[in-house]
């Protein structure tokens, strides 16, 4: 049995972002039933968390003995399963790697800047001198991923894969990206209206509720 | 024959630091042979490059009708040719994937941030009263690796991966890395001292000169 460590609490804004719904979401599309261990706030910077993840992050994926950080790493290993993620064609699975490296790497870094200037900084006096420079950087890279997009369903057209779970997941940081062009917006609607999604999300929300 | 994007002159602080070093790099540990599509200043932003790459960056990888973007993905892609970079065995595979991935979302951010308050707006005021909470972020994350690495010769131990090329490559874009602990700056140096690595440097370093 799969386990993806997950908070039992976190302040609200944060509800539904963490990163554990990624593979949650992952474990969704691709049929894969599992269990969650649960951290307390704190618990991430104890030892024997920290010796499976040095960064006190979560989620971690445990399956017999096998451990693995990174919601990205990790959503790809459980895409080696499932076609529903990953496509066997090695082309088409090659895009659907650079649209998920693409996610963590062009886009999640700015649209993370502008969730910390906003929701962790915001009485910051660099935070209120940065923020215009923020916006326009993560507009010009929203500019072209919605430009790439286009008026097609997924980022590599018909199908759905790893590549746009990771992308609507990062766009999911902060509103302002939806607000950006109404492609996006139909874009990350259309990703989160699968079922895969909403049953991640749920189970998300059910184990902080659970702690509550 | 693989074609690898890339400039043919940047700032003398991105020499060396370029994404396409990173696919040069892969490429050379692979044993694969490839040329350059060398682009001026501003060819990064015309339509035929665009639509290609729709960010405007470098690298990207063609071969035989295939285009990859995102310097990740194009190594992962080049390490599913190559034993090299990623290990046959799928738990050794993961962990190469891993280390990939936290290179790229847990460390480079952290250090990237670093490099843009010191080199790209070191003037602005934001950028000023901003530093020492970057510097002490990144310093928490690099604390961690450092820890998790150990004494240990490469990430996962004894044998050198794409994860290691990854990390190395994303330590290197701020000298106050390898200052901030002595196993770091021994980890970086017994990377970059791999043969594969100085072959792609000096082709990288080598097409600058060729166009001055």
């Amino acid at each position: 049995m799969i386990t993806i460590s997950a908070f039992n609490n976190v302040p609200d804004f944060a509800k539904g972002l963490v990163r554990d719904m990624r593979v949650r979401w992952a474990l969704e599309e691709a049929g894969l039933p599992y269990t969650t261990r649960l951290l307390e706030q704190g618990d991430q910077d104890k030892p024997d968390y920290r010796a499976l993840q040095p960064f006190g992050q979560v989620p971690i994926l445990e399956e017999d003995g096998l451990v693995l950080f990174e919601s990205g790493a990790i959503v790809l290993h459980v895409g080696e399963r499932s076609e529903a993620l990953l496509p066997k064609d090695p082309v088409a699975r090659g895009r659907a790697v650079q649209w998920l490296i693409a996610a963590l790497n062009s886009i999640e870094p700015a649209v993370w800047n502008l969730f910390l200037i906003d929701f962790i900084f915001a009485n910051e006096e660099w935070a209120k001198l940065r923020r215009p420079g923020a916006v326009e950087f993560m507009n010009r890279r929203l500019d072209a991923l919605a430009k790439r997009l286009g008026n097609k369903p997924f980022l590599d057209g018909e199908r759905f894969t790893a590549g746009d779970l990771m992308m609507a997941a990062v766009l999911g940081f902060h509103s302002e990206t939806r607000k950006r062009d109404p492609r996006l917006a139909a874009y990350i609607d259309r990703c989160t209206a699968r079922p895969a999604y909403r049953r991640a999300l749920n189970a998300q929300l059910g184990d902080f509720r659970m702690a509550a």
